[in-house]
């Protein structure tokens, strides 16, 4: 038992105050964790666009003042009754979703979307008693998707916590917690290409580098990267991209493009844009007869996917994904060990690292489109 | 080797002359099969909607005279030169699509769209020297998808061919050469419903009580008819289906009611009617995380599948089928073992039956919308 269990943590913790203003370090107080839930004292958090996209809150109700940060590892120190699985000192992920281990979701083999801990991003506070465990001088700072890893102590729901090997570099597994294993398991628990066959990956940032990844450890043979930036390219070849279109380069639909350099079609594509017109070449280029497109990007809210039903009669498949299929407690130890084995590689996400007090620097890094993950590391 | 090998034989059938009309039973000199061809008695052919389509002709570049029909059973009476599969006497059941056995598509396990013998119903002649095989004093007859069964005699490519259980009884299994094997695949090789699960069915003519029988014989708990007609309820009960929603009854979208009667959503769906609301109700109704939805109606040439891209990345599968995935010659003969070991129930799809002489009859019936599957007794 750690001497400060059960009591009020005091800690340094980067606050978001008002959207799209830059995050100040404040000491705040982390209150011990309720019945399941646990305390975790972070060592080391990445950036996503999740977060940004939420510190911006640009159509979205704007929730502030806010904790984010959701790509993290950590160490437990804490717990709260009722947990029994994890103890002070286990290295752990937290995720910005949950498994329960209960719910019909949980219990199917097919989906990761708990009933109970599904990703909310519209809520600030805890699940147990609807109040956050953050607060500055009394007032109450809100969560961020259940995790706010911008924080050396935070508060997170058992559900939301996965534990892994102590011998797994914290600053290297922690962007394990969300984009990077998003994009991976896209490809290798849904897309599921075989060994020397073909793969399209629209969009090269992190979370389609990743779905590059995984079709490179599949075994594909061809990995044609598509983005509109083609400075992507070069960057890409080392996640195993081996061919590159940008669709600005050309006068047809880029599933026209896709369907003639393979004749007739990948066998696999994994859209990581967002942009519904991507998902919709990314699901006409499929080949015929056993081509299977996967979406990972998060549309817009007013978007409309549309195809010409012959598209799916012809035996294509079109399959969402969510974290990449993962149940996050079950299944992202074992996306660890392959990092162990070294059948993954993470070192090749990892392209900036800044000290905590530099945070904002990392969102700079993000908004420029510079590199792909920035590392920031707490206590510094 | 029978008499009639090498020879033209004169024998009867059915010619459609114009768009519409009945057909006139003629006597029709039917060519020797050429190269990878065999020639087949047939003794039992059914009528189906895409006969009923084609003979309509409407929107369509009309062919005419041609011989329609493509469910049947019969007996191979020669073979050309190079079969070596087929022998006369042989008891088989013709496809309207086929299989090479060489192509891509024949060679991938997931696709029965082989690229030689895919259907084409544009074609109205035999693939090896682009004519017909049917003449009536010379003048040419077209075939109508490589089957052309309304006729005592017909030749057919060997790769359209499936040999099966001799002792099977061909005026039953017949009914397996189209509509019933594609409703009956779709569910049980694409929407593959476990044990206890819910499955709706979109449609309930044929294909779609074929593919609620799919969904009895894989032990599905709730099966959920949906069609505009309630009067078809009651025949729907014969082949599992336990539960019937007519969208007209409601005045929500009939995927908002199916969810609410199955907290969130059906397990599977398949839908049958080639109506485009319908296939876009059919995948919106399937829970999300683990719901599939396969279409297997053909659609109109101008539409469009809409919706909301969150509704595929919650998670839900979309995919469509041909012939129910069963490749025509490797598959047909274990679906006609199904009903040999009373699986399968063929007989409550056949509720009619004329002989040949009347065939006309069994346009009307299906005109009108009475029964489900005309059996046509040849040489009657």
């Amino acid at each position: 038992m750690s001497s400060t269990a059960g009591q009020v943590i005091c800690c340094k913790a980067a606050v978001a105050w008002e959207a799209g203003k830059p995050l100040v370090i404040e000491e705040v107080e982390v209150a011990p964790p309720q019945a399941m839930e646990v305390r975790l004292k972070i060592l080391f958090t990445s950036l996503c666009h999740t977060d940004v996209y939420f510190w911006e809150a640009k159509g979205q109700t704007p929730l502030f003042p806010r904790i984010f940060g959701h790509e993290a590892g950590g160490i437990v120190e804490s717990v709260g009754e009722g947990v029994t699985d994890l103890k002070p000192g286990d290295h752990v992920l937290p995720v910005f979703t949950g498994e329960c281990k209960e719910c019909r979701h949980c219990k199917s083999e097919e989906s990761n979307m708990c009933d109970l801990l599904r990703i909310n991003t519209d809520r600030g506070v805890m699940l147990n008693d609807g109040k956050s465990r953050f607060s500055i001088r009394g007032q109450p700072i809100y969560h961020f998707v259940g995790t706010s890893t911008f924080s050396e102590y935070t508060v997170v729901h058992v559900g939301c916590v996965a534990k892994i090997n102590p011998a797994a570099p914290l600053d290297k597994v922690c962007v394990l917690s969300c984009g990077i294993s998003t994009g991976l398991g896209a490809t290798l628990n849904v897309a599921k290409p075989k060994k020397g066959s073909s793969v399209a990956i629209f969009g090269l940032g992190a979370v389609g580098l990743a779905a590059a990844e995984g079709a490179r450890i599949a075994g594909a043979s061809r990995i044609i990267g598509v983005d509109l930036n083609s400075n992507r390219f070069d960057e890409a070849k080392k996640f195993g991209v081996t061919e590159f279109v940008n669709p600005k380069d050309h006068n047809k639909p880029v599933q026209e493009v896709i369907a003639e350099m393979t004749n007739g079609g990948v066998d696999r594509s994994v859209e990581c844009t967002g942009s519904v017109n991507a998902m919709i070449s990314a699901f006409e280029c499929v080949h015929d007869g056993w081509g299977v497109a996967v979406l990972v990007g998060v549309p817009n809210k007013d978007d409309s996917f549309k195809t010409h039903p012959m598209n799916v009669l012809n035996e294509r498949t079109l399959k969402g994904t969510f974290f990449g299929n993962y149940k996050p407690r079950s299944d992202l130890p074992s996306v660890v060990e392959k990092y162990m084995n070294k059948e993954l590689e993470l070192e090749k996400f990892i392209t900036h690292e800044v000290p905590f007090s530099e945070i904002n620097k990392a969102f700079e890094y993000m908004l420029s489109g510079a590199g792909l993950r920035c590392i920031i590391r707490m206590g510094a």
